[in-house]
């Protein structure tokens, strides 16, 4: 129980150094690296080959300048939102996304895509028939203790053996938060739910008002501080593994919510893909940093404990949001 | 010390509701308005003028469609950083910004700008003579009860009266936060010091490595995820208050660290006036929300506990950066 324990020791003493660092009766000695630095020297079994099929590669109308814009999406993997999922995967094989635009860019929030008429019974899209209806339930996944291990005696612990880490990098008001199978995870005290967390990048299904949950055609991406009060209230399916700044650089809508006001300023989607569907010399190839890797676990305490000369201060803790799961080309 | 018992709470507990919100003694009826909605309804006296001589213009050249591009900055008001925020006034005295350019702008972190030259003795512009040399001491301000009456009481309670207002919306795992005299402010729990906070919006002094603290001539807006490792690491000197869609959307750098790899990419500036330098029909006019008002305490609690329909399961809490402080065109 070290994360309650930290916890308690903050309430009681009020101290500055001990939260947010590693348990000093199990961390190896302090590594003075940066977190670029210790990201650079992980053995390649530290990093995770992303399969062809759990990616989504949107390509957008070249910019203004004839320049190629390619967003290139990893997809959540089970046990979270796998409805919504499987959804996306059966809109991109209908190449249902061809066509429509970008709709939506609401600066330090989100830029969302998909049929700009899908208000209107007229003239939107007509979706695919073998679409998955998706009732409100849970935002959360159930913890299933045979399929996620979360050991509460992880938290603050070097070991990188654990498919759940948690270096105690965040005290948000209603949970903990963590690292699960690459990503970053909320759950609640009680260990019994656990969900994805509205990080920057992250990719999650529009919806109206509940019981609407969305199907998955209306998407958006984060583009700013991470909305946490999001978390729970839409499904997470994914996030931005390359090219975010064909997003996030886009021009703010001026209509209400930053819509595009003029459908001219509307981005075209020349297509969206499965990674596994393009040929494959024209497939993008990606690698992340294992979140179960002692790599990682050294790459969330550089950033928690910035120990460069430039740094005067290391802060001694870090939003799990400003811990970017580090992604890179394959070799 | 309200604040405290709110953690020890948590940690003895685990409960999900009581943490974030208000106490239940104190507090009035539940809030059901939205934030936007309690921020329309906020009274007159609730909203601060901000004066002409406390605001930064700057005017970037117009973009590719010759539609003008003004930045508003407010200015940090005592007791932070105020030698540079001095040598700031004197730079702008002096136009010494007109004509230079932003320089860098890298994703989800910052955009920067100033002298492209400023590494070259030879061709960087000169600084007045007049510019204070700041010595490496104190990112953050000492607390002097006689002027910062940080109550601890004050925690988790309505009372507006108080110029430090914290309804413990974010337990980071080194400090408190909360907000004084309207911005976002961080404090050690032992009370003795208190420092702004990097949120979203934020402008900071460019410095080299330390003992170097920055002389103010190079600046840089955050255009992402609130890097908290940069408080008490870089002094914070206002925040943008209009136009930061003209920062934020602006193409991202392809060099080290998001400068622009062709100079002919650098986004010049026309000029940089205090408000108060310009004619009195051409000055900005802009408010923003008092943080002591009971407006903003409802605000803050609406944003932490989202109680529109929309929302399926509030947070019970924020960052405060995810509460950003209201600002308006004055009436």
């Amino acid at each position: 129980m070290t994360g309650w324990m930290v916890m308690a020791a903050l309430a009681a003493g009020g101290g500055t150094a001990a939260v947010g660092a590693p348990k000093a009766d199990t961390a190896p000695a302090k590594d003075v690296r940066s977190p670029t630095e210790i990201v650079a020297a992980a053995p390649a079994g530290d990093w995770v080959t992303i399969a062809a099929e759990d990616m989504l590669v949107m390509d957008l109308a070249p910019d203004a300048r004839g320049r190629a814009r390619r967003v290139v999406i990893q997809l959540m993997p089970p046990p979270f939102s796998q409805g919504w999922v499987g959804n996306i995967r059966t809109l991109a094989a209908a190449h249902w996304w061809d066509g429509l635009s970008i709709n939506r860019v609401q600066d330090n929030y989100v830029v969302q895509w998909g049929d700009a008429q899908g208000d209107d019974e007229v003239k939107a899209k007509p979706l695919p028939s073998a679409l998955a209806a998706l009732p409100l339930a849970r935002y959360e996944a159930p913890r299933e203790p045979g399929e996620l291990s979360i050991d509460p005696n992880g938290f603050g612990d070097y070991t990188p053996s654990k498919p759940f880490l948690s270096i105690e990098i965040e005290e948000s008001p209603y949970i903990f938060a963590g690292f699960y199978a690459g990503w970053p995870i909320g759950r609640t005290g009680s260990d019994q739910e656990m969900w994805p967390i509205h990080c920057y990048g992250m990719v999650g299904v529009g919806r109206g008002m509940p019981p609407d949950t969305g199907s998955g055609a209306e998407l958006y991406a984060v583009i700013g501080h991470a909305p946490r009060h999001l978390d729970r209230n839409l499904a997470i399916v994914g996030r931005v593994i390359a090219g975010i700044e064909h997003l996030s650089s886009l021009p703010r809508g001026t209509g209400a919510l930053g819509f595009y006001a003029d459908p001219a300023e509307r981005v075209p989607i020349v297509s969206v893909r499965l990674a596994s569907e393009l040929p494959p010399a024209q497939r993008p190839r990606h690698q992340y940093l294992s979140t179960e890797s002692e790599s990682f676990a050294r790459y969330a305490d550089a950033r928690a404990n910035r120990r460069e000369p430039f740094f005067v201060q290391p802060a001694g803790g870090a939003d799990i949001c400003n811990m970017p799961v580090p992604v890179r080309p394959a070799p």
